[in-house]
């Protein structure tokens, strides 16, 4: 029987990335504060493919994430992309997860406790050598200075996301980004709030108003100050309340 | 060659709707102030199969929509489904639009105009008779009157959508049920805002503040007072800006 | 202070369902080979809201569930939902959960074993009695036999969902819904496949055929020999290969 | 009343794209066939904003994009974004427009006639002189040569998308871009095929199967040879029918 995916191909192309996509899988993840956490990936595996081979061989991807679902971390994924390359005889290798990530929180005032979630994802490159981006959406609510100014009272506010992609020196805990970014929209968000929680966010809310362009500019300054996070790119979405669009505000560290 | 469709089922198991879904078309609408409106929609056809055979012919559903797709209204609809009807020699027939349409609006202090984009949904069912069902759903600002009640200054307010699905006698416009619906949050929204509209939705959602609760039976109360309208349904969520998860409520005329 | 949501709405309305949506919480279930699985669910939770009362209380949803998500199974619903109807003071309560399940599949040949995911969903509600409805989604292939039968060689196929919505008596493990459903399309489909496994499906596939309105019918059929089973829909959609559009059929029984 | 937007900002922090998203609007283009073609664009526009400046005015765009909606092509871009520069007082300027596309195609045998839709993406940055790159997301029908190779007889087949990114010298239209694409799977699609139609790409495809890695072979070896076009991304993505994830192979032009 012909081996198709070893035939030759003579055009002379070679493949940047070629694997599986939208595959999805339950993984356990390192928790900084419980020890594991029990979530569910989109994952996307992929290697070069050199251009005098035809096809790779797309199951050993899956045989490669079975052999490590259960013990993945930001540090452990650079031994799955040595083992895609190994088994998939490539020069290259990328592993990307995307998963919903659940921090407990405590309202502000009574301290009531609830999960929040962060939609992460994490993309590994693996050449000569390893690069890893986090990226991290932190959903806080937004108060328009402008709004606040010129009306007797109130000002429009609005559910926000800040979406960070960073690379980092060291270990980079998923709870210490969002803590880093979440207080720096108009107030942070819960999934529970008593009485007293919510009089204590509108009223920050209002005293603390922040266009998209404050918001982005707050955490670039915020990440600018550390030095272990080499790169990054913020983007701020603002759900506006009073237009069915969104504001948005973008900063790349060059 | 054997005709396959054609061929019989014995489980005597008659198939209720059969067809083509998820279906992408370029109509043309009647339009209330414009004579006509393109738009792009996402298009389901089927009919009954009776018990005795097996398959129904799937092109043929595409042949119709060919011959009517420039001249769609709610009333004309009756017509492809009679057509469907009986080019698939079926006792019932069912169509479903969804799109998204367009209304010039303009802003409350400056007139400025602007365009807002409200998703409609019509759903129709031939049998012995027929049944046609608009959905249109409009996006308005809500302002909690539980936060402005307990703080100080300021109250939480964000983007929410209300859901109506509507019977009716006669014909209805999107236009007028726009018009109904709208004003039913806090306050209407608009695409193009000038400095003084935002400080007049600012203030006028401050002075109106609605919960979901309030928002649903504003329209309901407003849909019992219509005698066209025969039935609906109202759905309003509210995108919380101090959550990450919506507030919502419903009403159905029994 | 006033207690808004405590006041009265004189318009003699009352609101069918009112509650939080969308909020997603990891939750654990019971699974029937693994004692239990860790998975995210997209959570609704409502009740009703006499006419006399102006709002409900949002946050005592969140409390609820917070007390009882590490052990969820079909069963423990109902008394979920008997305390939402109490902390709420409510005469009806209504339960959503979508989630991601996942089940592991051994290769039709070669036995290599990997996990799929179904997406399921459980909605209950609570009025006098509790009904309990399951929604699980199966994927399968379908290969078409019109083209099969019109072709010297080769049939199109793809990938189809089987959608199942059932009522019925007793216990039923979402991994018995799966195991009833996924032969009724041409043949089942796996996340892992070796060689030998794709040789398997490619052939049993084609060997057999068949339409939406054959899949609808062979689920429907043994719904019907079921007599745990009291009620059902089914609905089945084939991403067509030939079409950038679907095929649908569906049945639901009375 | 303070000018909140023109405020001073201290932290010395040019951002880089401030703007609005996800702007939903009619617009009409240029067709190569009939002239213009109406659609529905989900828009983003946006400019840098000085370090010195604190705010933009984000009303400014909509105003722009009201101005030229009626009369967009790729080549009429570079003006709108000429005028956001101008009227924004920034030195760079970014236009993302994202529509479907339909193109009327003849089925290969019966010549029945139906459109088809092709998702479009248009990318303009306006700096010192204009980048404009356009996206195309093309539907095909994939054969695996493994699963045709090792099987008796048939062949999993499926749906697939061929997404590409373009920079080029001079005019291209859409259609253009659809014809180099669309033959470069195992076979074309179509809305409306007669049987004799569905037996053509039956038999076609099985004689012309084709990895997701030939396929993106096929493309880039296209575009290679077309002198016009100075830089490409090639994305396929096989929708398995096999698997419930997807097979993906990707080639960017140096």
């Amino acid at each position: 029987m012909r081996d198709v995916q070893n035939e030759v191909d003579y055009r002379n192309l070679e493949i940047d990335k070629v694997g599986v996509k939208n595959l999805r899988y339950p993984i356990v993840l390192l928790d900084k504060y419980n020890d594991q956490q029990h979530t569910i990936a989109t994952i996307n595996m992929s290697v070069n493919l050199p251009h005098r081979f035809r096809g790779t061989h797309m199951s050993r991807f899956i045989e490669v994430l079975n052999r490590h679902r259960r013990e993945i971390d930001i540090h452990r994924m650079g031994d799955i992309m040595k083992e895609m390359k190994k088994v998939l005889n490539a020069e290259s290798a990328h592993l990307e997860l995307e998963f919903p990530y659940f921090i407990e929180k405590q309202a502000p005032v009574s301290g009531a406790k609830s999960l929040m979630e962060y939609k992460v994802k994490i993309i590994g490159s693996l050449n000569d050598k390893i690069t890893m981006t986090m990226g991290v959406s932190v959903p806080v609510i937004t108060l328009c200075p402008c709004s606040k100014e010129i009306s007797e009272y109130g000002a429009h506010n609005q559910r926000g996301e800040i979406y960070v992609l960073l690379r980092f020196k060291g270990f980079l805990w998923i709870e210490d980004v969002v803590a880093m970014v979440e207080n720096c929209g108009s107030a942070k968000i819960y999934s529970l709030l008593k009485r007293e929680d919510e009089k204590y966010i509108t009223e920050r809310s209002y005293e603390n108003p922040n266009f998209v362009e404050d918001v982005v500019r707050n955490v670039a300054d915020k990440f600018n100050k550390n030095e272990n996070i080499t790169w990054y790119q913020v983007d701020v979405v603002s759900f506006e309340s009073i237009h069915n669009h969104d504001a948005y505000a973008s900063i790349v560290k060059n």
